[in-house]
């Protein structure tokens, strides 16, 4: 196996994109950085700068034979017309999670990675996390026999800007997504069913978007095996991010990572460190893990890590969530698979 | 106000009746044994001699002055006929739970406790568990601020022999009841509607009796928290008994208990030990906190620590839980009581 | 094996002494509980009423035929003359810890017990409580392989009374000497020397009584193990109880206890419950299975669950950490025999 | 500030050095590699291309203006000349623990340093650990109030070669420096005197270098705080590194890292990840802390993070310790001062 570094373009490089930029060019020896590219031509001359790498246009990139493999790390509007671009040029794609808001751009985005043969893998990063995989590991080890009962709890440490949240696709779509994926993932089989409830308990300002910012919902998966997720905008505790799988055999779960391992212990018991407190730093070791999975995904002859199918599901659950709260009754996938169909 | 102990005759001493007649002895400051009766005399015979007092049947016990309340431990079938019949006696009643499961017979009993103006409490033993009670009281303080999810997780650690299953009433009713009373207990706020979904992964022979080993439902409360709740019959590790209650300010848990805190750390990592593996050993010192709390309620003027009402919620709860599960939708603790009144 | 309780008078009911008492007739099936004593007859008379025995002299106590074990609970300076009275009437003995100060005196009264033939254990309380016990088990099973390092903590909440500390015998008589008897029975193997350090940190009347509050030993064993042990007399986050083995093949470790398994998390990091705060609460089931050691001791063939020469040993040690300090230099137990001896 | 990233050049790239320059290349902002040099000229070009520098030898390096600083990770043997020759050339040193075996030698290389005014840092990792920081800060912040007791653990996984511990100096010097450094850093005061005891009981290969395996060490602080160090050169179960300080007002301990948050649970008990097993894992972010520290002094006013003069007191009391354990008795630091100043 050819084991160069994979030749890696950023294709935006905001807050979420100069990360994964950082990581490509400095802490994963399987991969390289060779330009970036933002709409914000500033922000790709800086970034460019600080990482020794050209700034350059998307267009300019997809040009470059260098280029192996892109980051879509833009807007999440533009995912899928960045996709197809460079599907037509044949880089490998890594693309931040979601595809897209809207099934029928995914479908079309999936489509042309399919039509020009490129290799595509979407950055559910929690399913590369070393604590959530070891969940998923051992259920599929047999460590805990058959699995039964799955909680997923992901709750943020505070809501985002009310300009972010006009244009986020709501709470199932925009956060819930990830639980979305990671629920199956952890079972190891598909979901069949969900109830989802949601609550403005947070801030008045989500209920004026017409959105929530705590929600649990409970799915029935095609084992029978039962999963809930709770979700919250606001932990004052910091980032909340535990999974937990029971079955005949056991228990085996994931717990939240703290800042230190200290501890100080007086009159009024024992106190540890606070939680993590961002995504960014609480997942950093997954978004390694993820670009190393991703450059032997583009060496190899293996399958994707993350597949558009599998990819898919999530925003299609987001979906039936939406349908559940709004008309207070279970939805099926397949009623939901239908009425997209249709529409 | 008296201090003496109250003097507690108990009805029923098999399992359960035995452990609380012991406790009442020996174990709790608060009370005295003064009589013991049992449906085979044998074992009433046998369990007095243990505990150096008189083994009666239960007319004679209501029968005897010096009698201040009873404990009434008997089969759940028999548990409204002694009810009502210590009422007319003038004693004040303990019940272990459920008073019945059969709601038109709780009212009844619940009538007769009224009509007779005894003192009255149900054993919910879960609400005095210190870390469970360290929960409830963390919430009622505003330690964690508005309340927003609220998870209970109860297993246990083997199914029951089918021949108990056949008259349990039901997963719902036997076992989640706890957890029924639990949810709003520790949310402060009042259940509104519930969606419950049940399989059978552990045992077959659950099927068989209509009835269900696993499940997980989720529930709306008044004050807008949500709340979920799963049972599993089989747990290979021990009893799992946990409950997690998130607000606005934080989060406060309360997690197993082990043996003994000591632990092997070895290559494979560290090995605490297993979980207390029944509700005898693990709540120890909750139905002692209980015997102390109906001895205060029998000497003082506050309210029952777990009035009739209270304790007959739970019962609703579950049957709104089968009608849930039956026909696949929420259902509202209002429609429910609509129901059981036209019933 | 004749399973009826053994018959315990306890001789001397002030705290401790009471506290046990009411563990025999109470909460140790294996015992009941036949008589009081204590020098001061309304101590005896209340405990006697509040447990239903007779409150009698300690020549009452011994004279009676039923009675088949004492405890002996009176002040560490009676209890040789006890112990002595007890084994001529042929009675089987519990002493609480220290048989005597006086090494003399120890010598003394186990001549007594080995002329008269009577059994005798001595309350070395930490070797029955479930998680230390687990250590020294863990050990014998071989789990940690070679035993190479141990180290024991023991921190009182406060410092006692200073009318206490005069004739306390000093921390290492008094309080170090628990640990003195723990290390050699994680170990397996016997201390062959000591090097102490002592400091007074906590509060300057320490010093007024020639004693200390604050104390480090370094110990060699038989078989080459390292051991250390740590005292504070005031560790203001409760009693604080831990020991660790290592060795070939682990580690195992005995943590401290909790008030109860719920922790709060917010902001500033996830606070669990304080420690229990005294030994009483701590060791309430050391001392029940303590108990129930001595009955079955009473009642079988086997040896004693503490023999008297082994409790001898910590006061040897206790006496070479003394001369260490004084003369700050490690001394072995072979010259602090010799001293004994020549003393 | 000049705010622009140290220009580092790192002499000596065998294991640690590659390590040290790949984190100054690729992890730490605050620095940036500009060449490196090995013994090995093979090792030098191979780290190079890997990194992007110029592979050139030491008296290149020191000759290139561009070299602000150099890391100083060749052989112990050879540290002390590279420092002299360094310091000669004006740059800033990071020198790697120890300085030399040789105090003698240490104090050559402190004064070529001071002649030459040039910035000096010396590479005690564990002070800049997350964790161990953590308990330092602590107890400087009073959060413990006076200290009283402090405890270091440090176990490796496995012993070194034996061709290693024939060069090693002994565990003093080789492994126990760090903790030598460690406790009076916690503490907030110097070591006055140590006892020491060491045994070989992992491999007997370290008796035939007159070596030993297993240590237990002893000290005394001029506050009148007592410390305890215990070493294993093997510790099945990872790389085991804690620090407890107690104090007044309380504890504050430094706890291991395991691999990942996940567990499970079965009827054995519950399993935690294993710990981290190498220090080039565990001690990752404490090495670019440690880097970052460095460069914010090279760019500062301030004092060096781990001056020479600190850094050659846990030489000085490892030497105490060798005495110690040679003759059996406490050897106080001004002594070994003395016999160090005549030899």
């Amino acid at each position: 196996m050819n084991t160069t570094p994979v030749a890696v373009a950023m294709l935006g490089v905001g807050r979420i994109g100069k990360m994964h930029a950082t990581l490509v060019a400095r802490s994963v020896p399987e991969t390289r950085l060779v330009a970036v590219a933002d709409a914000f031509a500033a922000t790709a001359t800086d970034v460019g700068a600080e990482l020794g790498v050209p700034a350059l246009t998307v267009a300019e990139v997809l040009a470059l034979p260098e280029v192996e493999a892109v980051g879509v790390c833009t807007t999440t509007a533009t995912h899928v017309d960045t996709i197809i671009a460079a599907a037509e040029a044949g880089k490998a794609i890594m693309c931040e999670k979601p595809i897209s808001n809207d099934i029928a751009d995914v479908d079309r985005a999936l489509a042309a990675v399919k039509a020009n043969g490129v290799k595509f893998m979407v950055g559910f990063n929690r399913r590369f996390d070393p604590s959530h995989a070891a969940v998923q590991k051992a259920v599929m080890n047999g460590d805990i026999g058959q699995v039964e009962i799955v909680r997923v709890t992901s709750r943020d440490p505070e809501p985002p800007p009310m300009s972010y949240v006009a244009g986020s696709g709501g709470l199932f779509l925009d956060m819930m997504v990830h639980d979305f994926d990671m629920a199956p993932f952890v079972v190891g089989s598909p979901v069949v069913s969900v109830y989802a409830q949601g609550a403005v308990r947070v801030d008045p300002g989500f209920a004026e978007h017409g959105d929530i910012d705590t929600a649990v919902v409970m799915m029935t998966h095609a084992d029978g095996t039962l999963s809930t997720i709770d979700n919250s905008r606001r932990a004052v505790y910091g980032y909340d991010q535990r999974v937990e799988a029971f079955g005949s055999l056991g228990m085996v779960q994931s717990d939240n990572v703290r800042l230190n391992t200290s501890t100080i212990t007086g009159a009024h018991g024992t106190v540890a460190q606070p939680l993590e407190n961002w995504f960014i730093g609480r997942y950093q070791e997954a978004y390694r893990v993820e670009w190393a999975a991703f450059a032997n995904y583009v060496r190899g002859d293996g399958p994707s890590p993350v597949p558009g199918d599998e990819a898919r599901l999530p925003l299609v659950i987001a979906a039936a969530a939406n349908l559940s709260m709004a008309e207070n009754r279970p939805v099926t996938i397949a009623e939901m698979e239908q009425r997209l169909a249709k529409a």
